[in-house]
């Protein structure tokens, strides 16, 4: 029997490895959509968006430009005059890397790309505990958007945004990487650098807390 | 007394430039957001948009490229292998014309812009009338919209859409933008042409009858 397909929103990073490792458990047929806003550590994320797609067997990929969001700007991923936050993990205030309605934007492109190709279901692998300053990171905005992608599309059209893992932690998402055999080792999280992770900024920071407290050790080389 | 700043999403076409003498009329500071998704009347409308952002005085003025959304296809606006669909009025089936959610897409980046830039409003000229096939172009969609900017924003952020043109005929637009004093020479409707308005496809179509229905001429020329 012919399998339905998903989208799945791959930065390159663990998180979206994770998801798509979910996303094929579930026995969906996976297409792959990345995003180039204009971040720092755009090479390395498109040579893992490669690598995964490649280990996952895609049945398409589409990388779009959206480097409009930095022309907009407002945020130090994409804005090389603002320094990125060191982490402080314990804020909960909005950090500086905050791209404003970034999630927006993907999955709008995301929906138009799966109304085309057919997709029924769009994977996000956002997580809320990680990201909680971020307002488009949240499970009621998810909730939002798929009532807008109900009234925006063709009445035929069923798309629905899944994010299986945006109330898991990161020592969860690590194991459940681990127990699915997702290729952790192909991925990138580091905001900062192209070559070797910071270890230093947030991202980098949640990540080797996440694989410490699962007991796992992270297979990615840091500074 | 500072007035607050509205954005406006301007094509260059009649609806977006009496939705910018509505906004005016409103007391709002404007910035005029373009986007250039690859339709085949760029040239025109862009030097529409640039007329009209000199004529309203606007403070900002934004043009995006979104031909991400052409490369994503499944229009003719976009495709230049599918052909303009000639102007059938009484039909409720939605056009070739349609970009899959295109106006999604548009409002995810007025937000983000939005957001960086302090506005409060968004006006998007959408008409559900004469757009009745394309989903994204109804009040629903728009209340729905305004749901995700709700959840999706900083807490501090009120960013809402407007369409107060959603409602109208083509020929109460027409009136409306002749009583606002309106530039309506300094816009385009046609989706084939970009010298001479071709006066057969569906925009032009709608837009010739909105005009002779209200008893004006259009101030354009045709083939």
């Amino acid at each position: 029997m012919k399998k339905d397909l998903a989208i799945v929103l791959v930065s390159g990073g663990l998180d979206s490895c994770v998801t798509s490792a979910i996303a094929e458990s579930q026995n969906y047929d996976l297409a792959f959509l990345h995003l180039n806003y204009g971040q720092r550590t755009e090479k390395k994320e498109l040579e893992c968006f490669n690598d995964l797609s490649e280990h996952f067997k895609v049945k398409a990929k589409l990388v779009v430009d959206v480097s409009h969001l930095a022309k907009i700007g407002g945020s130090s991923l994409t804005d090389s005059a603002i320094p990125v936050t060191e982490a402080n993990l314990e804020t909960t205030e909005i950090p500086s890397s905050y791209v404003p309605f970034r999630n927006a934007n993907i999955l709008a492109i995301a929906v138009s790309w799966a109304e085309v190709i057919g997709a029924k279901k769009i994977f996000i692998g956002a997580v809320e505990e990680d990201s909680s300053g971020y307002p488009d990171c949240r499970e009621n905005f998810f909730q939002a958007f798929n009532q807008v992608i109900e009234t925006g599309t063709k009445p035929e059209t069923k798309i629905q945004i899944e994010t299986p893992i945006i109330h898991n932690t990161k020592d969860e998402i690590v194991k459940i990487g681990i127990e699915l055999k997702a290729p952790l080792k192909k991925t990138w999280s580091c905001y900062s650098e192209n070559e070797i992770a910071c270890g230093k900024c947030d991202s980098c920071a949640l990540r080797l807390r996440g694989f410490a407290k699962a007991g796992e050790k992270d297979p990615i080389p840091y500074a």
